[in-house]
């Protein structure tokens, strides 16, 4: 399991444009092989921005890098901008493996990378 | 959804040390009400350090506090520590609520906090 993660310091006030753009955007990961599932987290406030981060998890890294690589992505990432700043500087990225994963039934995948 | 995010930055050639602490540690979450799944995640590498995070994912905020509040987690952390240090500084605390979650299957829930 692969987490591409992108942290955003969303401008106090604009807390809200942002959800809203991300809940109207058009959708097409779920057609993307190896996609698994997509969250949009808000996280601690700051004097001058809110923490919001996103998860877009995948069976894999090479998934993730394929995905990256794709026709969709670059289109998907064209349409991405135009309206004034949301947020402090550019979204900051990072991707992770994942070495253990504990389930709900005390199940275990260790080394799940 | 809540999740509950530690980061770490481990000391570059303790990754190893580091995995082996968590992947060989007491286990107690599954017990715990409200508690749903956590990862162990490796992330990018740096000059200096490795960072990893854990995930902590619950049914909800409040399920969270009630597990900090408990008797459980005073033990925990009470067993914790006690060897040399594997990490620069503390680790760092973010909690993250869910405000979408979007499934393989095109499923969504907005608000899901």
């Amino acid at each position: 399991m692969y987490i591409a993660m992108n942290r955003f310091r969303v401008i106090r006030g604009e807390e809200e444009t942002f959800e809203t753009m991300w809940k109207t955007r058009e959708r097409h990961l779920n057609t993307v092989p190896g996609y698994v599932e997509f969250h949009l987290l808000r996280g601690p406030a700051h004097d001058d921005h809110t923490l919001y981060a996103s998860h877009t998890i995948w069976e894999s890294h090479e998934a993730f890098v394929a995905w990256t690589r794709s026709e969709q992505f670059r289109q998907a990432h064209a349409r991405a901008g135009g309206t004034k700043p949301l947020y402090l500087g550019g979204p900051q990225f990072e991707g992770f493996e994942a070495v253990i994963i504990e389930g709900k039934d005390g199940s275990r995948v260790g080394d799940a990378a």
